[in-house]
């Protein structure tokens, strides 16, 4: 630990030059940090704004230890990190943060739920899938229907089929690669929340305003922060978020995506161990935002403050949309945030807006 | 004007790497843009968050057409930029804005009084000093004691002495290397008043609230925002900064530092024709701040909002006074900005801190 703080002038690296990257360098600027950029892509969102890049795999022996001598701490903007990269940087010295534990429970969703209910969060009722036979079981335990997912890979709704009936086992397995499976119960929830919460080096635990997402195909179009919500849902999403971190040991951000059903009840989706795209709205809606708080934490700097100054509405830019940038910079409550992407192929994220007002009592 | 609106995705230019450029460079990304410093100077701040960075003199011819070739609009952090420099990249096709009218006015305090006055706009009374005669009539004329300038260099209080009698000239002119001079009778102020305004490409103006700056050793040390003052005070301070704006033409971002006499009265002290350290409050206190502003203004985007979400005061910290990070960091109402400098000369502005509070009603 005696490298923490990281001081002003040190750099910080990130695996991954995505939009999440290109805006934790941001973050880390002002705070007087260097960012370090490891990926595999020429001219990354990130890349445009960071001290340096490494282009290469994310597996580069050489690239990681390029990486190793230039930060002392390392992070990632993906949760799809291969275990050999943590494992080589550890080796070479560099702090992984989160810890490659959050990232592996977080790689597969069977050992993600397992942690949950084994943490005393509450999650869908769900059965490990290896196999036709355990399909058609599940069904006859659970009930029809479950949403079948691949325990590892997939996102914004991909890797993902409903199955109805026991005779649509094969066909549904097929579909996904014939790979290990998790079966899930349906949520029957009324809506969806999430909530970015922090930890930092010393335990220190910080959560933001509970946020209300809107998905549409798999895909993350709106969140509103902060939610409407009675204080018992706000109480036990915090619990959750709390807890979660305690149990992970966790250094950094993380966004939890929560249920809320009929009856109150709040079960854990899923989480995503670094910043994410339901916490958007505390770019403009809170005086320290996601970005620099994962930032603070992994620096070993103690935490910020969370609360909410606007109320905000948060919308993803998706393909074409951002072409609409110049009637939305013209709007007055709303501030524009484009990822510097070249091409825009339909439902890509290339931005978003944070729609301002003020914070409801 | 064909190449106006700058889209997402295109660069912007800036001549200068210090941290008005970096936090320039955090501003166009926001909006998807790519920054190009130009500046002599290696690992400057502004460098760390740029898409490229050419290092050369800033009248490298060479330098100056990659430049012109990799952007359409090139703009500067600082108002010494060699009027040579603006002439090749107009000659290149590569708009520079600020305009470089407003370059070689502000350059030259005597000029911009001149200036001032023209456009109706009140400074203390001055005079042309070339020669030591010419100084002795001006303190006849004007009185004692007055204040000696180098007309063109000089800043946070470099290149200006006091003068209080005749037989003081002699010496005055030696110890200010007997260049052309002004001399400026006292401004007899209460307090320092500046005012952020901008202008875009439509001639639409937008002017953040009053400033209320305070200097030492002729370097900026605080400003508040919004200033505690009158209706009238801020409307006078209003027409002189739209007044200015509009008699120059101006596309961009300036800074105005004003006087407020014992009678009210506002006199103009200078003008900055960018960005300006009194600011800097609006990173943390408006939505739209000063450097998101002047990219909107110089890439020919509408402007942004201007009013205050927050009362701030703004503190640099010069020299090792960022050594106190740690502690700051700690301050829930403290925003942390660090430049990325290297070395903490003292007196060196190596970041600054915003505190912010409720806004006064």
């Amino acid at each position: 630990m005696g490298v923490f703080p990281i001081s002003p002038g040190q750099s910080i690296g990130i695996l991954g030059g995505g939009q999440l990257g290109r805006m934790l360098c941001l973050a880390a600027a002002r705070l007087g940090l260097d960012a370090v950029i490891l990926t595999p892509n020429r001219n990354s969102p990130a890349s445009r704004v960071a001290r340096r890049t490494i282009v290469a795999a994310y597996d580069d022996p050489d690239a990681l230890k390029r990486l190793a001598k230039l930060c002392k701490v390392v992070t990632f903007e993906f949760e799809n990190v291969p275990a050999t990269a943590t494992e080589i940087l550890n080796g070479l010295g560099a702090e992984v943060a989160p810890s490659p534990r959050a990232l592996a429970v977080a790689q597969d969703r069977l050992e993600e739920k397992t942690f949950l209910n084994g943490a005393g969060l509450p999650t869908v009722k769900f059965a490990r899938v290896d196999s036709e036979a355990e399909l058609k079981t599940a069904l006859r335990r659970l009930g029809a229907p479950l949403l079948l997912k691949t325990r590892r890979g997939g996102y914004d709704g991909k890797g993902q089929i409903w199955v109805q009936r026991a005779s649509e086992a094969a066909d549904a397995l097929t579909a996904l690669g014939r790979i290990p499976c998790i079966a899930e119960a349906p949520a029957d929830f009324q809506r969806e929340v999430a909530m970015i919460a922090a930890r930092g080096r010393d335990g220190e635990i910080a959560l933001y305003p509970l946020t209300e997402s809107y998905h549409e195909n798999g895909v993350l179009r709106r969140a509103v922060g902060p939610a409407a919500a009675s204080r018992k849902i706000v109480a036990e999403a915090e619990r959750i978020a709390a807890t979660l971190l305690t149990a992970l040991n966790y250094v950094g951000v993380l966004g939890v995506e929560m249920f809320e059903r009929d009856d109150g009840a709040l079960l854990v989706n899923e989480f995503a161990p670094r910043v994410h795209n339901t916490g958007h709205w505390t770019l403009d809606g809170c005086t320290v935002d996601q970005f620099e708080q994962h930032i603070r934490a992994i620096a070993g700097w103690p935490l910020g403050p969370t609360a909410a100054t606007h109320r905000v509405e948060m919308t993803n830019l998706l393909g074409d949309e951002a072409d609409a940038w110049p009637r939305l910079a013209r709007e007055p409550e709303t501030r524009l945030w484009l990822y510097g992407k070249g091409g825009a192929r339909p439902g890509r994220k290339m931005g978003h807006v944070n729609r301002l007002s003020a914070l409801r009592k």
